[in-house]
């Protein structure tokens, strides 16, 4: 172990209060698989009872998906310097197919690692890497094709259910919270309940990934697939003036906290490396990089220098450290690159502008394509995932579709079914900016060239026009794409085209996806993709205000604003909302409504035909009505 | 006149800064039509030259729709207690079939302006109103189907065009600027160009609604419809504790900076109707209510006690003080009422709340129904439009497109058909909480029922799991269903569900609907919807920041959020962008590939095959590409 810094230790011991505290209103809770050491975490929202004036029964608990890991468990003690505990590796080791190594494979990991310089940065337990004995294949996909289950599978069918079991099996059976629209999936096979089976079959095809890298233990495994739920991705990483290691570190903590499944690291900066080691020791959910922009920091920024032999040495660097998938812009041909010549905004992708300039300098398809069989048997001896990168995507509306960008996807596809013969699990990334009315065509053209791989997009953004707003232009675009079908969707901040995100511009990227998400979620169908809506609606409709909030997806945000306009404690139990104040509410005049049905419908009986219902003993009933005062607010 | 109260005055002449100041980068200009008094009001956003190193060429000004009115015009006088110039005076009076009244024609107006408690919170000017003369019909739908094309419809004809002529017919022929692509319009039949002509047809056929009433001179005419640009509401109003006069009409003129082309004004307090007096006289979009609210305050909140006399008086209180349309619940029939019984949210319309209440208490239809035709010689006599309320439209994702709220739609569908008897202006409101794969339905549906008449949403919000966050819910259904066909999207801000908006989610709320209604513009194909969309990401491309701030829908939220990042003038001029820094810049590589290509395609023809163009000379090429030194940053 290193010495740790002092500043650093400080550092690492305070990450703030902010991105640890509990989420109001939640408990952590585990579901326990078949061992006793597969204990998934997720989230419980704890309601209280319906007021008496509504019915008075009591309110299930709702479990919610939880990307947050141990940050947000009271139980759990947070130390950065230690990093995470080490979740999988038992059953890494259990495998037999790795082998600790003695040393780390990569020239540049070793010369960082005894560069007395980076003492100041570097995390301080040094860890050896693992990989594949000579001659194995390590990817959860080579495990699924031979018809193994493994205990991250296993762990992901139970994650993906959120306890749903809970409300279908209760004492009266099963629970209204459960009742939701017929989906409309385009040809996507969601089963009622996800099996562990079922989870290696879509690894198996190629349907789903499970990125874990396998010296990335610390990893809560977790699926990217279109009979999933859908997944969001947030990007962090410092750049020019560089940020802080403590610092990023708490930005991947703020990040899980509001639902990140998935970060990717795209730093820049002088202490890449260590950097990454940070991230990765201490992150619960997978984490993903792009080797290029590291590999052209090791050329001094000069594309034409880059060579197979750094990319390389830079992907065993990385997938030694744990990285989980890589994107790699293999697609990017030479015979694509003149196509954007034309174009509006050219190449806006950073990996694609680079393998562009590759290309044009050395007149030559890319290393990246001409190795790309050698970069699937790193990617197999690690786990690492491929995401393959959509270099020429369009940056703007008008560069949607093109060409370029299709010609580009067909490769992406062919290189798919190279990277499955590996057995490697492959993603594909998509666009970009792309009008509403040309958003399908993506999807479909994905699903068919590259044989329901996983779908991978940023937004798409819906128009250019509103810089400083493209979370909304864009998570327009990626609600849509996620109800056609794409797996994982790349968050976009209101900062995107403007400047670096802060914490509150990726706290609002993430909000703004984690909707894109459940929205597309529910129009597809997924089973109890529609419970959280309905307990908060209910909540809402019984004006139990702190269930609202703490049914959100932002607990606090919401209570903030609630208190803007009735800040007493007391309004949180107030039977009116805040819009129509105390005498003038909706809500209140609806209870009398149903009041008034229900005894009506006691009489006709529940199928009753409505016109008949309403023509029966309707004078009655409104004496009866305007006899009790029909007076519609009674203190609460 | 009355004496203005010193208080009131003081506030009148002090309009803040920040909602009167111009908007950075653009001028007003005005496009004149067959009259000299029919000057439309536009916004032209200047460009400035493309770099040398870029080409060096000029860009085009673009001109974008302005709803600002006067208020962002430096050489218009504001003075809030003289109102603004009764731009349609004279059109009106022209038309010869109306007469000014010799007294308000509303028994509670009359009493009001002789309050004289009243006269601290009074507009100063005492303003006659106007009625059709007896017999007489002034709707723009009557003037329609007699086949008068009025200085109305071409106003608005000549707004929509947004001057797309002069892109048109530059010196070079068509500009690049308006290459777009096909759109996606599902039945929608939108011209090349908007003749005033076809203003009239779409009016006549009840297609598009130009709400103007008679007693609204001030505002400036706009259209609503399905084949028109998609239009956005956005809705102010005091409530229980109450904002002042000042500061609402300060509301209004904030709201139409940021682009909301129709306001309605839900205010519900003590001085509801002086404070409609102040804003409609202020206001250059036509003003919208709920009359209901008003008729239900004068019977102290008891529904039941509502009569067809006061609504009346009501409707016609406000018809002479301006109002250009109003919601109507009429579609709220008894036997739709126990439906929303086994709702989860019940009824959530405030308006549909109160006739369901009223309904239930008098066990018979609504005087609404009951009077409908009634109601109809009221809105031709002073030309004000229906928006047929949906007041039982979902409030929740489990609600959505059930028996009741579709049962409504078809009795809207038969009171569309009943206005238009009487050439009454219609659109129909719809919902409301809808999952993605619902919406088409609503669409469909209500084109189907109603005739095409002009549908008008709110949102719809695409999931119920993110209060604090519905203004992003709700745009992205409001962007789908825009697309869809809906003619005008009522925005929703962050606070919905919780508090009052203040300014900020007016702005917000604002801003994630002209996103979504810019959207569906682009989606259906509009012409020349991508021109801002093309510009604006060319200005990208080509590192001119302040013009690509100024193109955007929100020029100083964009520049603020970049110079959070890079602080200094001389950034803005910076060939670089903020988030990669200059030595890393995906832009800057691409300028890169394009020269390149340039080279090539002069050799090979700009049709050549890629795939030979990529053949011939790419060793040369690359050569020469490195001999250059291959070096991608220059000195701007």
């Amino acid at each position: 172990m290193n010495a740790m810094p002092p500043a650093l230790q400080q550092q690492a011991q305070q990450l703030s209060d902010s991105v640890t505290r509990p989420v109001p209103g939640s408990r952590k809770v585990f579901a326990e698989g078949s061992r006793p050491d597969l204990r998934v975490a997720m989230r419980e929202i704890v309601q209280t009872r319906t007021p008496t004036l509504f019915g008075g029964e009591d309110n299930p608990p709702v479990t919610v998906y939880d990307t947050s890991g141990p940050y947000t468990d009271p139980d759990a003690r947070i130390d950065l310097s230690t990093g995470l505990p080490a979740l999988r590796a038992r059953w890494i080791e259990e495998r037999g197919d790795t082998a600790l190594l003695a040393a780390l494979s990569s020239g540049f990991g070793r010369a960082r690692e005894v560069d007395a310089k980076l003492d100041a940065v570097r995390f301080p337990t040094r860890r050896l890497p693992r990989r594949a004995r000579d001659g194995a294949n390590v990817t959860q996909m080579h495990y699924a094709r031979r018809g193994i289950v493994t205990p991250e599978m296993e762990y992901v069918a139970i994650r993906e259910n959120q306890r749903l079991e809970l409300l279908e099996a209760g004492p009266d059976g099963r629970h209204p919270l459960l009742s939701q629209h017929p989906g409309q999936s385009f040809g996507a096979s969601i089963p009622a309940r996800i099996t562990p089976e079922f989870v290696r079959d879509e690894i198996a095809r190629g349907r789903a990934i499970l990125p874990c890298n396998i010296n990335h233990p610390e990893s809560e495994p977790m699926i990217i697939g279109r009979n999933f739920l859908t997944k969001i991705n947030a990007n962090i990483g410092n750049s020019a003036v560089s940020s802080g290691i403590a610092e990023e570190v708490e930005k991947l903590v703020w990040a899980i906290r509001w639902g990140a499944d998935n970060v990717m690291d795209l730093s820049t900066g002088r202490h890449i490396h260590e950097t990454r080691e940070w991230i990765i020791r201490n992150s619960p959910v997978p984490i993903g990089t792009v080797p290029i922009y590291q590999a052209l920091e090791k050329v001094d920024g000069r594309a034409e220098e880059l060579t197979w032999e750094i990319f390389r040495d830079t992907l065993i660097e990385q997938a030694e450290q744990g990285v989980d998938y890589f994107t790699i812009h293999a697609g990017v041909l030479l015979r694509y690159v003149p196509l954007t010549a034309r174009r509006v905004t050219g190449i806006v992708s950073r990996g694609g502008s680079i393998m562009a300039k590759w290309c044009l300098a050395h007149h030559r398809e890319s290393f990246l394509y001409e190795h790309f069989e050698e970069i699937c048997d790193i990617m197999k001896a690690y786990d690492v995932a491929f995401s393959l990168g959509d270099g020429l995507r369009p940056g703007c509306i008008a560069d949607a579709n093109d060409a370029a960008q299709f010609g580009e996807l067909e490769t992406l596809g062919e290189l798919t079914k190279i990277a499955w013969k590996h057995d490697v699990q492959t993603m594909i990334e998509g666009p970009g900016h792309v009008p509403m009315q040309l958003i399908r065509e993506n999807m479909d053209k994905q699903l068919a060239e590259c044989g329901e791989a996983p779908f991978y997009t940023l937004g798409p953004l819906t128009t250019d026009i509103a810089p400083g707003y493209d979370h909304i232009t864009s998570a327009i675009g990626a609600a849509m794409i996620g109800w056609y079908g794409t797996a994982m969707l790349c968050y976009v901040t209101p900062k995107e085209h403007l400047g670096l995100p802060n914490r509150q511009d990726v706290r609002d990227g993430i909000m703004a996806y984690r909707i894109a998400a459940h929205a597309a979620d529910l129009a597809k169908g997924h089973p109890g993709a529609q419970v959280r809506d309905n307990a908060l609606s209910k909540a809402r409709f019984e004006f139990r205000w702190e269930d609202q909030f703490h049914l959100g997806l932002d607990p606090e945000k919401a209570k903030e604003f609630h208190d803007e306009t009735m800040p007493k404690d007391a309004h949180k139990l107030a039977h009116f909302c805040s819009m129509c104040g105390p005498h003038f509410c909706s809500m209140k005049i609806t209870q009398d409504v149903r009041e008034f049905a229900a005894g009506r419908a006691g009489a006709a009986g529940p199928d009753a035909d409505a016109g008949d219902v309403a023509a029966a003993g309707m004078a009655a009933k409104a004496a009866e009505f305007r006899a009790a005062g029909a007076e519609l607010y009674r203190p609460g």
